[in-house]
């Protein structure tokens, strides 16, 4: 049996751009036997809401309705991810649900079992679980299906029931499943590690089709693959990029497709998923450019770089806005910067704004701005600016915060914080360093100069202004918030490296950092989508309140 | 058997205060039989993922020991909501848990067997459902337990299983129900109506517990009943305050307690929502004072009212901002309404620095600011200012965009929709005019200036401005507004009702007014908190991605 794996990049909502796209790919397959698209691939994953609206489901049958009529006249059939109304008068009106269909018609449909309802999923606010597991006879083969997490309770204790093994128990000839695996750290090696198991342990063998792409701040890596009864890789397609590939099961004979590779570090993967990231906000908003405050910094220098290998420099406009604090290494920088970027640098001198806010507070409100105020104030200016340059020209603003200050706090609403979305809030600060200097090895040149990486960081706020005058060395603050963020993620080695670097630097106060955290909630509440890299990232998938008295010391 | 209504106002997270608060009204009834605190008393609701951090949940247990030592030498028990731990090795890790405890003991331990997980609610993400029913035979009498949503199946058909018919199979004397119930809309009449139902069905008093005040969004309106088996209400706690009360039940002797009211009206309901919702927000996040930008429009009145009858007028501080285009009405407007209210005013002109901006943009970018730069430029000077008076006088900014502007993105994103909290982004437009004649009802006299009130609408952010330019008359907007974002909500005739003024307005342009609202999703994800009136506010409750592409016409 001929399996077509179709890796594609859906956009939410697009009932009828996603349906070209299953349809095209079928017309292009038509000889094959199967064509594997992944979960909810009619809606794209996840569209959220838009499940709420009956319009929106009617609309979507119109669009599946079209896809079957497409299998009419090939030997094609396709197992398409959609949502299915639940007939019976009881439970979520709603399944994910996986359907075959060929020859015009439709032959099977599965309901997943396991809705994942953590982190970033919120499955059980819009379905209700299956009942049974999925199989059908095709062609002389007994397939067995799983959506995504149905795979997953040999890895985790969330769910009572097994749907491989109970599909294994079945005596299925292969498995088929189709998945919205979004892409975190570790992740491409620990979905395969766990597939491949599944594969040897129940003797049968997997095909596994992922969702390409990013939707708002969640990346899926692709990375389908097929592996055999003996739980070997013999076949993976590329991560982060649309793909489709052919292979044959039948026992004995499986025929090898290309394996691509999986990212080789984490900085290749951040890199990868940070740039899918982008493109895909910026495409699927209507944007085609981004402008960037450069303030010479590591951050905006990452962002800018970042920005530049995603879209092209001539879609990438960097401004610095140098104020009486800003030292001149850092305009030379910002400028050196763009030169080898090749982004044109605009230049607005923030100097006059920052005058008259200042004369202006002392007319209103009787006394001299604070320090605090005071860069805020500067802060605001700036982010204000690059609003003006957005709204006159419709370049997305990209912020710049990354998850250590992000975390802490030192980051102005309203002002640094700005912008459409953000590529590096999930990275930690001596990450950003690290994809910097990857950045360097793949363009094999100083594109971001050492310079920029030598400094010590500052924002530039205050006269003689030092990051490490209010926290401790990045190294150490990274620890702190990693233990602190996503302690119940982590095994205890992880665990113990981070507390082994606490030890290491004599450092205790750590109650001080967390408050700072906890403190900060109602900035990141507003801030904008970051692209996901770690398990767990500010936004969607750490939700917590605002206004929560609990502090850990406290209680201790 | 004597049983306390104990209806009161936690913090999230602060369990250290929240058990002193629990103890201290057992040590106040120590007399009774039953002290009955809301569901997650302890914790607040709703901790979200607090949950998640083991710390935390060994910490409430410490405070939950000491309020089981608190029932040792006192006659009364205690029925408590907290976090009970999955001793199980699958499924979630813990329960949303009912304990009774009495004589220093703990006698029983139920699980919520039903976990809303739809609009605000998300249950499903932290706890496992509870496999069966909770009873407890307590000096003679036999006790039924519910924690809030185990009272709705007869309301939804969500789930398969229904706790209150199991109870009633169980014989029990008496139903205690535990409960976060928020108010919306209506939600207090519905509420108690249901319940009432229930005991008349099953011919079982119930004594309902909710929790008062409000955490982040959600508000918690109190309005704790004792209904008894006829479905009479014998005993009604006041809404939006902390209230104990006593109650008897026994066979034909229940003894009356004190009915306190519902509120009268929509305007009377919101009214009295906002100024908890503000006054616990500003409290539990430790501030004491706002600051509202006064425009002499309604939006920022009615917010400056609000704010003024939350936190008394010494605790609120206006500040007008008058532009080249700003009417002289508005700035005399502002001057009256703030003298009515004793509110302190400041003025503080935006033109200096407004010219400031639009000389530097033409140096920097090389050409004049767009009309729509310019009114963005005006909007960010403002919300620049009031983060001004915010960073150097520690009051928290309130943000004053009425609903219908949030949905139709009529509102500059880090300009006016800056803001720690917004107190009438759930009412729209017409409501706001609604609220502000009742609030000088309530008053007694015209608090609200007529000419505010009279004046027709405009952002006075360019000449001669009025929303009526580009947006159609507010009741036919809202009604447009109030069938997209809450059509799945409503019934038939409250469809119908919004249709009709469409039709007797002629008004057929809405699509365009749906695409508005779909546009600017990405200005309400970077939204504050809005305290919420309607089942469907935006904010957590209403989850849509931003890069989507679905239009309902373009599917149609």
């Amino acid at each position: 049996m001929n399996i077509v794996l179709a890796q594609l990049n859906y956009t939410v909502g697009d009932l009828r751009g996603n349906a070209d796209k299953i349809i095209g790919a079928l017309a292009a397959n038509a000889d094959a036997d199967l064509v594997v698209f992944s979960e909810l691939a009619l809606t794209g994953y996840y569209p959220m809401d838009l499940i709420l609206r009956p319009d929106f489901i009617a609309a979507m049958e119109r669009h599946l309705a079209r896809i079957m009529a497409a299998t009419q006249h090939i030997r094609a059939a396709a197992v398409v991810g959609y949502v299915a109304r639940n007939a019976s008068q009881v439970g979520k009106p709603y399944f994910n649900a996986l359907g075959v269909f060929s020859a015009g018609a439709q032959l099977a449909e599965y309901h997943k079992q396991l809705l994942p309802t953590y982190n970033i999923f919120d499955e059980s606010r819009h379905f209700e679980p299956g009942a049974g597991t999925g199989t059908l006879d095709f062609r002389g083969v007994k397939l067995g299906f799983l959506i995504c997490e149905d795979g997953w309770p040999a890895y985790s204790p969330l769910y009572a029931k097994n749907p491989v093994a109970d599909l294994a128990a079945l005596a299925v000839d292969a498995i088929v499943s189709i998945n919205a695996s979004p892409a975190d750290t570790g992740k491409a090696e620990l979905r395969e590690g766990l597939f491949r198991q599944l594969a040897k342990r129940y003797q049968r063998p997997i095909i596994y089709v992922n969702q390409v792409g990013a939707n708002d701040s969640i990346v899926y890596d692709g990375h389908s693959f097929f592996c055999d009864r003996n739980g070997r890789i013999r076949a993976r397609l590329p991560g982060y990029a649309e793909a489709i590939a052919a292979v044959t099961i039948a026992p004995g004979t499986e025929q090898d497709g290309k394996i691509a590779p999986l990212p080789a570090s984490f900085e290749e993967m951040a890199y990868r998923q940070i740039l899918l990231g982008l493109r895909d906000y910026v495409r699927k908003c209507g944007f085609s450019s981004v402008v960037v405050g450069s303030s010479g910094g590591i951050d905006s220098t990452l962002t800018l770089a970042l920005a530049r290998d995603a879209l092209g420099a001539d879609n990438v406009t960097a401004i610095t806005m140098p104020s009486t604090y800003s030292s001149a290494g850092s305009v030379l920088d910002s400028q050196t910067l763009c030169e080898r970027l090749g982004v044109h640098l605009i230049t607005h001198p923030i100097g006059a704004l920052f005058n008259q806010y200042r004369s202006d507070f002392g007319g209103a409100f009787g006394e001299e701005a604070s320090r605090l105020t005071q860069e805020n104030i500067q802060a605001r200016i700036r982010g204000a600016i690059l609003m003006e340059f957005s709204n006159q020209f419709g370049a997305l603003v990209l912020s710049t915060g990354n998850k250590s200050e992000l975390a802490v706090g030192y980051a102005t609403l309203y002002g640094d914080m700005n912008g459409g979305i953000n590529l590096i809030g999930d990275l930690y600060k001596m990450e950003v360093y690290a994809v910097s200097r990857y950045v360097n090895r793949l363009a094999g040149s100083e594109i971001i100069p050492a310079a920029i990486l030598d400094k010590e960081p500052s924002a530039e706020l205050s006269p003689n202004q030092k990051d490490s005058d209010s926290l401790p060395p990045y190294p150490v603050l990274d620890a702190v918030l990693k233990l602190y963020i996503e302690h119940d993620l982590m095994d205890s080695d992880q665990a113990d490296a981070q507390r082994r670097i606490l030890a290491d630097n004599e450092f205790t106060d750590i109650a001080k950092i967390c408050r700072l955290v906890d403190n900060a909630e109602f900035k990141r509440k507003q801030a904008p989508p970051i692209v996901r890299v770690h398990q767990r990232a500010f936004g969607f998938g750490r939700q917590l309140p605002i206004a929560q008295r609990y502090r850990e010391k406290d209680d201790a």
